[in-house]
């Protein structure tokens, strides 16, 4: 597995690299041979990634306004490592407006990190001993996998669910309190010791969101257990469909265990910069506050950036006026469009009005229900020179399923749908 | 040890709260009390911590030039973990120059993250098992201690050096090979698995720059031992007496291990901002640097920087006109300020020109040579309201020696130094 090239690393740096080399692969591929409309029009496109594409001549205009660029003594010396004082209170105003909470959040009860996967590294780190677990339903985001193990050696304990469809009010890959309660059953009775929950709301892949009602079931749950939650909402304002209410765990009016829940947003999704590196963490326990804090001298992000995202994060007005409203606009365009391909394709798929993906039923397309049938056709995907991401990659328990990211301008989407299309119709069913 | 209020916390995430309140006591006075010339001229002066506050009036002319803000969309997209390209050759270039490399320094050696810690905090993780150790002459900047252990579980073997001058040719906190050899071998016998050695050149908090004859033993004595060495230079550029040379490892005609030598810079001193968080690791071993690499998601910064920072590194003109001189010059001037106030005092010090600190012998001040008494004097310091920092932080086996930093504007660091003064000559010597 490991070649005589380590024998530098250590056994840990080695499985840190072998995990890399395993989950870098399609990417690498993508960035060897990038598509450009102009330099390299046969390139790869990337479907694969789930970045939003759609508004950087939003995002560039309102970034190059002279408010940004702003540099005061405080910005570059040692900060505080909870995050300045300033932006930990925009973010509580931020999160208080947006996730319509009860009462005001605190600027206290706000962490601000250099990005999610770092929340997760620390969380996982300060809330467990080496070899325990979260529980988390698949499928799910599956970067969480090494972000909660490469430092804390924190492993996940898997709900799950599949795409059968059991009753009237039951949707495909539904969350229960009853698989919660099963799953964790069966880690422990295989003698894993099972920490807290991982819940991604707007899911990822699935799209899913999740009712005031299921939220509750699932705090519930934790709350018998002792488990800590950590609530995932990345994509909270990326819900483009208008029927659609999302409703943030800051929400509630009352949270049945709120020493054990943590909530993660950042900018990456929502704001379509992931090249920001902002993510923020909201807890009422501030011993975790406090422990996440003083890991945060490795994940600390420039105070010329804090005070960009606090003028971002303050300016409702461009939020409200201009950068939603055309955002969502053009996120539901482009799901419309892949929609309709799909449709059209004959290609069953989740049809969900929130994040940058659909989660699309290939299963008919493999030979054999196996992953390897799968990865074949991830494969001959990316042979086409359009890059996807596999269910495996997801931890889905059914082979077949891809997640198609649509969050791109609509010049690549097309083309990059063309050669979805030229795959499947080239295809054995 | 632990109230009950940290129950939500495993013992992994008490442990990291623990190191944190400890180390940070003094800060926290300092926060809640910061001097202010204006609304807080009773505050405490900070002389702890070693920051580079001289030069904020050329860096803020320079980061606000016009160049400095550009928006692009790969910068803010998800970045190459090791960094964007264009930074990374800049790094390259830029210490080809100022290490005078005898041969140009590549691109694909560079790791970029945000920050010395967290290069630290993943090179430990990466080269080490759990509980295995690092050698480190001591005195020692002490939050490596941190950085090695929060997450890597990785310790420090310490190779104790003291004042004493033993012949014509040494000087005080010398390092020699067989200080290390017998350190090593303590370890060992104590069952410790050594996997490197740290070296900081310029030293903090001594000031003391290795000789290139120096270095050539170090790395030979870590090749005997397969041991990897980690050069910590992050003062390189400055060092502000004109006699003296630095020369970096990199500089060096020919490395005993090249596959085991990682050398470590950033902006936080040589460009006094700790704020902006960047740092970069240049290594040969590729292995090493993928590994490290895949650890980067949580050790990003933002694209926006990384732009900023090259546009920094590639203008050697304000770099070598501008900026060092000028820089060098105040530190110099600050130096010879503090050293003359205390040999006013009467007070023993090393008298070095690197780095932003005096290390001032203060055992005379005890009325016991223990380091309850150093905490007693360091609690009357900040009781006068001056910061500084106690060798126990730094490891020092004598107990009496403190860190003086001088990198201040001259009305705070006249301020801060009558306050010194005030508890020296009320002293009992």
């Amino acid at each position: 597995m490991f070649s005589s090239a380590s024998s530098c690393l250590s056994s840990r740096g080695r499985v840190i690299k072998w995990f890399w080399d395993s989950a870098e692969e399609g990417y690498r591929t993508y960035h060897r041979d990038e598509y450009d409309e102009d330099k390299n029009p046969n390139g790869v496109i990337n479907l694969g990634t789930s970045e939003n594409k759609l508004c950087f001549d939003l995002l560039s205009r309102r970034l190059t306004q002279s408010d940004m660029l702003r540099v005061e003594p405080p910005l570059l010396q040692y900060p505080d490592w909870r995050g300045h004082l300033f932006l930990r209170e925009e973010v509580a105003k931020f999160l208080s407006y947006y996730c319509k909470s009860p009462a005001p959040l605190k600027a206290e009860n706000v962490v601000v990190l250099n990005g999610c996967a770092s929340i997760f590294s620390a969380l996982a780190t300060v809330l467990c001993e080496v070899g325990e677990a979260f529980l988390i339903p698949t499928p799910y985001y599956g970067a969480i996998t090494q972000h909660i193990y490469l430092y804390g050696n924190v492993r996940l304990a898997y709900v799950y669910l599949d795409s059968e469809v059991t009753g009237q009010d039951t949707r495909p890959f539904q969350l229960t309190v009853e698989k919660l309660e099963t799953a964790l059953q069966g880690a422990e009775s295989e003698g894993v010791k099972v920490k807290g929950l991982i819940l991604i709301n707007p899911q990822n892949p699935l799209g899913d969101i999740y009712s005031p009602g299921e939220l509750q079931e699932f705090l519930g749950f934790a709350k018998r257990h002792l488990l800590h939650v950590i609530l995932d909402e990345i994509y909270m304002l990326s819900v483009f469909q208008e029927s659609l209410e999302f409703r943030s765990v800051l929400s509630l009016e009352r949270l049945p265990d709120p020493q054990r829940t943590h909530v993660l947003w950042g900018m990456s999704k929502d704001f379509g910069m992931s090249g920001l590196r902002f993510g923020t963490l909201y807890t009422e326990n501030q011993d975790v506050a406090t422990a996440v804090a003083s890991l945060c001298r490795c994940h600390g992000l420039s105070g010329l950036v804090q005070y960009q995202v606090s003028k971002l994060l303050q300016d409702r007005d461009w939020i409200n006026r201009v950068y939603l409203p055309e955002n969502l606009a053009r996120l539901k365009a482009a799901h419309t469009y892949v929609s309709e391909e799909l449709r059209a394709l004959g290609v069953p798929f989740l049809n969900r009005g929130a994040g940058f993906f659909i989660w699309v039923d290939l299963r008919k397309y493999l030979r054999k229900a196996t992953f390897e049938e799968e990865t074949l056709l991830w494969r001959r995907f990316l042979d086409n020179k359009v890059l996807l991401s596999f269910g495996k990659a997801f931890e889905c328990k059914e082979p077949g399923w891809f997640r198609v990211v649509f969050s791109d301008r609509p010049q690549r989407l097309r083309l990059g749908m063309q050669r979805v299309r030229q795959v499947l119709e080239s295809n054995p069913k």
